[in-house]
């Protein structure tokens, strides 16, 4: 079906391939709590890349995984033809918890499910795609998508979490050497480098091979580090916040989705694009789960690009 | 004797009136620690200023203060006309430790000395000043300053501690109401407006009285927020931090330095003054006391300011 799309430029849109998870998450923040929701970084990213270009997700969901929730995919023109159904057991689930300020998270409990034996495969039509999208996985699987990949000028984009940092440091610095533009958070920086000053963090995550790098600082924005060069992007002024959960994979979803739309991936589209991350991950966190985002809509995202153009501006 | 001016405008420049403490520090961070440095509002933000416009410094040393600090105060062009001596005692002295990240300040110790008894006097010939910079003091104090005042278009901003926002409530509350610019930091902005959310503090400080007001959020920059708009700024990327003491007085400093540079104080204009208030802060973060806000040079202030405009450039 026909999404929603924001217009980003006049050429036609290529289409973005994302793999992650997709998993029912419980949440419990400051502002209350939810069980059973949608969620896990290829959900957030696949919605948030849809409203851009055409949208392929690659993950696992189980025997449990509801109608309904096959449906919110479809409604936003997710093309599913990569999303593998293991009928062995239950989808992927996280329960976690946000302390007073947000700052700090709590995993209560995970069960990989049918996440522990997940091997991504990309459909054969699929393979070509220039836009990918390596949401947070084990670096081995975000590996294996890569040499599945057949397009001479693929655009990767890697995110990632702290436990691969500690548990799986080898396979994610060789990842590093295959890949375009890291996206991660501050204290990720930090635990990669060792660097606690953020502007040396950045500056040695590009050494380790992403030409490209966005380190990520929540309600204070992002810096965009590239050759030669220094981008810092304020985060959108949200007064009202419900549940961060997915916030940094609407983001990159966002980034994706815009670049591929443009089909471009200089340093200037990449600054437009990180605009657009930030508008779409404001709607992720005004709800608990995908809700808000699903909602949220092409208008009221180039309203918000156009509010944070504004804030920018001398 | 001439400074080495920072080029704002063609016009000449306004002068501005500073008042605020000088004082003695001694302080210890995670890099070092340095005796009896001087310190205080009033000096950082009269550096600070004068490398812009014609700067009046209002404060008070005790029999103590050196005559080496007298002539850092001269080498920068600052008029110390209204810089009482009090013969009766030594000047103020602070003792603070910051701690592993810099984000949490101790103060270990607090002498008024002749602060104590300290009531500003402005200088008949300076009462028609309209640029005036109310540094952190006594709300009281700060009142008085304005009580003597007589341009009919001055421009007035003022910053000030937690502290004053504890024990003297109703009397900054009274300041707001006379100011045009409040400069705080992000928890002063909770502490005044009872709101988490910096968006909803600022307009929350707005509706107190300043029809402008600025939110600094240390290395995550500042929000500076007006009628009907918001304007986001990053922080100079510094590497190098050795001694945030004195930075909010820096900012301030060189923003209202540049605004009677250009003599405007439309949005526009504070916009710019920012840019300059983050470049200067940055120079005093890099080494302790005002060593290298004094050293800096208007060269270094201008290839600052060029890297702060590149770093939100679309």
């Amino acid at each position: 079906m026909q999404m929603d799309r924001v217009k980003i430029s006049d050429s036609e849109p290529q289409p973005v391939l994302i793999v992650g998870s997709v998993g029912y998450d419980d949440i419990e923040t400051p502002y209350g709590k939810d069980e059973r929701i949608l969620g896990g970084s290829a959900s957030y990213a696949c919605l948030s890349s849809s409203y851009f270009a055409p949208t392929r997700m690659v993950a696992v969901v189980g025997n449990d995984f509801a109608d309904e929730d096959f449906k919110r995919l479809n409604s936003h023109g997710i093309d599913i033809t990569g999303l593998q159904v293991d009928k062995s057991g239950p989808t992927f689930t996280w329960s976690g918890k946000y302390l007073e300020n947000f700052n700090q998270r709590e995993t209560l409990d995970i069960q990989l499910n049918v996440f522990e034996n997940f091997k991504p495969v990309l459909p054969d039509d699929q393979k070509d795609t220039r836009y990918v999208l390596l949401g947070n996985i084990h670096p081995a699987l975000q590996a294996h998508v890569l040499d599945e990949l057949k397009a001479p000028d693929v655009f990767v984009a890697a995110d990632t979490i702290d436990l691969w940092l500690t548990i799986e440091r080898p396979a994610f610095l060789e990842l590093l050497k295959r890949i375009d533009l890291l996206v991660i958070n501050d204290s990720e920086s930090e635990l990669l480098t060792g660097e606690s000053n953020i502007i040396k963090a950045g500056a040695a995550c590009r050494a380790l091979g992403p030409d490209k790098v966005v380190v990520k600082k929540g309600e204070h924005g992002a810096y965009f580090f590239y050759e030669g060069g220094l981008f810092a992007l304020p985060a959108y002024p949200v007064t009202e916040l419900r549940d961060p959960t997915g916030a940094g994979d609407t983001f990159l979803g966002a980034v994706m989705g815009t670049l591929a739309a443009m089909d471009k991936r200089d340093v200037d589209s990449i600054k437009t694009a990180l605009l657009y991350g930030t508008a779409v991950a404001s709607l992720t966190v005004e709800a608990f789960s995908c809700h808000r985002l699903e909602s949220g809509g092409a208008e009221t995202i180039e309203t918000r690009v156009a509010e944070l153009r504004e804030m920018i501006s001398l």
